[in-house]
């Protein structure tokens, strides 16, 4: 099965740490820590090979990935010396980044600039003669998108379109090209993307599946078994607090508050769903420059024990961003593929292992067949992928 | 169904916040935050009532349990104004509690020294009209028991009780005379206890159940859903270091090594079970008799993510043990009742949820049956309670 | 020397807790923990007594001293019990309670509302046949004042209020009361207060010393001396990010961002000035309502080491606000009877080490005289007394 | 002023970061950072420059100090491609070290070991025409020495060595050869050194200084900043403890706990002596192999303040040892010329700034002249230069 990934955002950190990961592990140069699907659980499984995964992208930025590559070196993401050992796929991966689009987009419209996505993705497709392209987006996260009548239906969608109006943010631009390109698409960021009733009807039209959004690598996911636990014995959580410290990219654009915006909304899903009660408490994301690519998390919860006894949890979560989500992005196409070989069109719940703000059944936030609790949520994950 | 509470260490901090805790909230007067089994997930099982239960207990320390309540008060575990509250229901307590045995047993062998506990515990059930006993063990920790072939069988630790031959540390006396009055058995410390071949078989000829052991309360809790979560996420820890502080009377009695060794095995299963790889790091465990009841675990976690990048989780717990304790005391009395009333002989390996060191459905520690990832343990035990 | 202490705020956790322990100490109930006075260091010095202290003030709300000292019990701040053993104490001081003023003043004019003010304190000390005393603001923070020509100099000010116009912020009010009443005025908020060049030319002119501002109790205690310590060692701080949590009535009152504002001023101030160059990193205040009167800070440091190498400092600080702050107004209400007995007039920049925006020996933030180090102000804190 | 560097340890991690930082600083490669005296408090003060520091030294691996600087790459203490940068330097150091003697010495008495001692170093002196050689033990951890009647004056010393009898542990044996050989001798370890009255005796009759001893760089620097806050604010320390969680050479050397016995006690010093009674708490030293060079402390305070309100301070601090000890090394290297060239003889307890344990006027742990506050320190270090 050779599987295609289209990495929107493909010179950025993720992007560039999964190429380089992935030649690596391929290559026998690192063990594949970090990647879920390369553990025992998912030994029978038909997923892809990390080794068969062919890389390719849209990207605004124009640095090489050679370069890019050395600075996560710099930055300690990735170990000296490894980027002049994967070279060649640096390169191969590179000869396929195409330019992507801004919004608002220049002088062309939105039809015409999803026309151009669309044909670089199938142009991808059959140069390199693959079965398929999964389309993840690791974009920079956007501010959150103001509704729109348009966004209710793939009619009012087509018909704004075809009226020359731009009414898509970038993100889901990309979704909708990619969803016409017949391509599954993946969200890994908290930007709107497919999450719209108009794609998710392109979606189940076209036969195409779709998941997301925001990939879960630090405080979420330590909440997602955090929350569970005081659920599970009863205790009450009063209060949950969160500072995240982070530089990078990712950290720049979440310094404007309007990005942070769609972060926190991610953020502040798990504890609230899981305990059933809302819990007081702010999240900050805080930008630190000199701490490059990463992140510390610190997490202060005040909860209440048997006859009222006031209690305490800390914990500082010092992550580096990129290592953690470059393996989930492997993940997340090789899952795909399989969903897509399998003929499942639409919304795919069961990856909600994966995601901060995980699409329910019905494509909306939170809808059927999600539950925050991460142990359900692997359950869930394993079962699926063993009876695709 | 009436239910007696057979206290050992009746008159401790643990045991004291439960006869306190039961009675206020058989009253209304508090919620029961920290009892599982009042959750929703526990409504139609056949459990028997807080309000049912009738407690009793042995134990070598004179203090009544007015007196302990108004130290529980001072330490910031009760709060002020309750035992008033409740003072009736302490005082009966306090007339249901018998002069437990040291080991060595002055002057009487342990044949007869057993033979007096049981008497205390089936005059207890006689005189208040119980259908059944649970006998929960909350006192001290004792030092690892040395082995003995006498351990091995009933009939040869029958011989030897019989021969006048002292053979067994404190708990499991107390656990061998339980069962001989035929009364459900839970280890709730780190203690020999019922974890012995001789006593498994016991249980077993005489249709009880029994469980433990040692309660899993703080660090050892988080770790049954930290590890799981490195599991799940394929990423590799390299060290989980952790270092305890503890007043109070457990601490005191943990200040000593060897009580400290039981513990510290007990603590140390987790991680190893659940990752299936040897993790380097060591755990402390220093008396702070300032901290009272209080409790403060620092945890300390090393581990590679993709192209081996090196990150780190710490986390604080800050826990009130008595107060963490006590309800699961009062659940595990009420499960036990259950398991009891079905039926159940021997260990019961479904009840892995409240402890560090589970006993497998074989009577030994990792036996069949025993998962270290608490929602696993957590699935386990609603569905066991549900069924019965 | 019996000296008066007019408490402007004076129902407020900081006085109660400070009228409550004063009246513990005197009587030998408690040691004098906090008390930076009552330390060796300061053995040989004119200060008054303790125990000759002498309480009123002002305030706006009405609950009277007792409740409030039970309130304190109940969120652990004042010991079960004390109350009751001082209660003619908190009795005494809440019959010297009058009505405060807000700002705006309703119907009368600020010159009419300062004179009725004035008239409180001086028949205070008066009926209570006082030689002195000395006035201490720990009212609720208020936002940041606006500019205002009057502010300039005394004569403006002056005319300001003759002509009828309101130009003063409450806490400005206060310490102009205070001050023409000839009263030594200590701000302990970050409020304005007496942070006017019309106010300092009044206390020269009137001959009586201020103090200010800001008690310096927590996390800026903890900057005052690792500034310092990093300084001193040459290495380069990148960042300095810092998260507070607290509940309480001050808590409340700083979850509104405008006063929020003038508490984060204060707090920016040490580091800074201590290192020499600007640092990175944001400082965030949440009210959590569960912690009540206790405060969590947490702070998270970077810095560079030899070589560049990337090394950092976490701390957290779990305090009960008004125990810390309590025993510092008594001793800044000791120190400025020494200074008014000892004819010190305007600013008394020696008392920077109670402070976070110390007053310069020009009255301005930073003047003359001030050093953020904590060591260096400690000792210029302990010649200065040793020398009246 | 031509100053040679003998270091004992001249393979260890510090001795390497030592010399790659001190060309690369003089190179004008990297900024001076974490080098005291390169600080402008330091600016009139007549040291050697950095840039003409001679290297030469004393080990007993074999290791190549470009070697070692590669390792050192690779665990994140030096920058990648800096080695190669200082290449000459590495080389010309490594030139200059000469095997150095285990105890108990093979074959040869203690005496002849020392005359071979004492012969390396004075033909490095020589050979490369210094002024003078500051020797500096930066060697592993010994475990503390026995005491022998032969360390109590230099007369039995030198009538035990001249029997041939062996009574020196090997940091006494560098000491007693550096100071025979006329040189100013640090300890820079907790081992003995010249912490023994006979050497204290040979250092005043030859008239050379020295100082020690053990590097304060993480932990106790943090401890002589905090332990005097609290005394200054009259808080009541209950409770000190720590966790220190470290890899590398010195981590092996401390897994031994005879090893750490030594710098336990160094470490546990500044707390008592500067609260001025004991503290309770327990301090652990781990070996952790995977944290490498870098070391994390984690301390829990827990104190009393006014009315005896509980409160707590934790820290994490996460360092990496040998880039904060290098340049300290550098520093005390320069200091102790300076020492020289003014003709101090025997201790130098002005610089108990650098250390856990510094010595007295009088050549004891703790005498006169010595002060565990960090700022007391700093200023009679900087007006002792100042002087010189
Ligand atoms: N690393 C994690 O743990 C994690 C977790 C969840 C989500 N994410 C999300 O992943 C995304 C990528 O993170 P990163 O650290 O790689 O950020 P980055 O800043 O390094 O890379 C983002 C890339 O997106 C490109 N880009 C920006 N606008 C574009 C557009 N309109 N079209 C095409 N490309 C565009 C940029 O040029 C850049 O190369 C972010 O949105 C982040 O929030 C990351
Ligand atoms: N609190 C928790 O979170 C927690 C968790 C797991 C296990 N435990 C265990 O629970 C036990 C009780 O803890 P605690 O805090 O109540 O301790 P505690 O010291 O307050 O009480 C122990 C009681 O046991 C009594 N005792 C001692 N030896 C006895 C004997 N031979 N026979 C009868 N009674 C005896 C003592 O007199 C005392 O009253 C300890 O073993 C502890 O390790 C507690
Ligand atoms: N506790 C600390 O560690 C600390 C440190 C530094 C500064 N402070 C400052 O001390 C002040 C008091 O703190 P608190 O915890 O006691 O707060 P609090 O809310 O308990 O008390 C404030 C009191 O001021 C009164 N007040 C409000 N407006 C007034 C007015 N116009 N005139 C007279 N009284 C008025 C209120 O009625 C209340 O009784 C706050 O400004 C706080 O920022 C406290
Ligand atoms: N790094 C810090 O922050 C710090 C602080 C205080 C003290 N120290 C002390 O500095 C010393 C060096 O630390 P490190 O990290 O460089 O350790 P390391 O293990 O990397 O180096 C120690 C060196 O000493 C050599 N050595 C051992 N025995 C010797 C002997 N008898 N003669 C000569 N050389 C011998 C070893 O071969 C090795 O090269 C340790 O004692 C450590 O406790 C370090
Ligand atoms: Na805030
Ligand atoms: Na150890």
């Amino acid at each position: 099965m050779s599987t295609g990934v289209w990495l929107v955002g493909a010179r950025g950190s993720v992007a560039t740490t999964a190429v380089v990961g992935a030649a690596a592990v391929a290559a026998g140069l690192t063990p594949p820590t970090g990647c879920v699907t390369e553990s025992p659980d998912f030994a029978g499984t038909r997923l892809p090979e990390l080794g068969d995964l062919v890389f390719g992208g849209h990207d605004v930025a124009g640095t090489g990935l050679a370069k890019r590559a050395e600075q996560l070196v710099r930055s300690g993401v990735v170990p000296a010396g490894l980027p002049g050992l994967v070279a060649d796929d640096l390169a191969a991966a590179d000869a396929e980044i195409r330019p992507g689009v801004h919004v608002p987009v220049d002088a062309r419209d939105q039809a015409t600039a999803a026309a151009a996505l669309v044909s670089d993705i199938a142009a991808f497709r059959e140069r390199r003669g693959l079965d398929r392209v999964v389309v993840i987006n690791v974009a920079s996260t956007e501010p959150p998108a103001g509704e729109h009548p348009a966004h209710r239906s793939l009619d009012a969608l087509s018909a704004a379109l075809a009226s020359g109006t731009d009414v898509l943010p970038a993100s889901s631009l990309y979704a909708y090209a990619a969803l016409t390109a017949g391509c599954p698409y993946v969200d890994f960021t908290p930007s709107t993307g497919a999450r719209l009733p108009a794609l998710d009807e392109l979606a189940r039209r076209r036969g195409v599946p779709y998941a997301g959004r925001d990939g879960k690598t630090g405080e979420t996911l330590l909440k997602s078994v955090l929350a569970p636990m005081f659920a599970q014995r009863a205790l009450r959580v009063r209060a949950w607090s969160g500072t995240n410290l982070l530089g990078g990219g990712d950290g720049a654009t979440l310094a404007d508050p309007a990005a942070a915006a769609a972060k926190n909304a991610s953020k502040s899903l798990v504890v609230g769903r899981t305990l059933g009660y809302p819990v007081d408490g702010e999240v900050h994301i805080d930008y630190v420059a000199d701490l490059g690519d990463w992140k510390t998390a610190w997490d202060h919860v005040v909860f209440d024990g048997f006859l009222g006894a006031r209690m305490s949890l800390q914990f500082t979560w010092q992550g580096c961003d990129s290592a953690l989500a470059a393996p989930l992005v492997l993940d997340l196409v090789r899952l795909m593929a399989l969903a897509h070989a399998s003929g499942v069109a639409g919304p795919v719940s069961e990856l909600a292992f994966f995601f901060k703000d995980p699409v329910g059944a019905d494509g909306t936030t939170g809808g059927p067949g999600v539950d925050h609790a991460l142990a359900t949520q692997y359950e869930t994950l394993r079962s699926w992928a063993a009876s695709r």
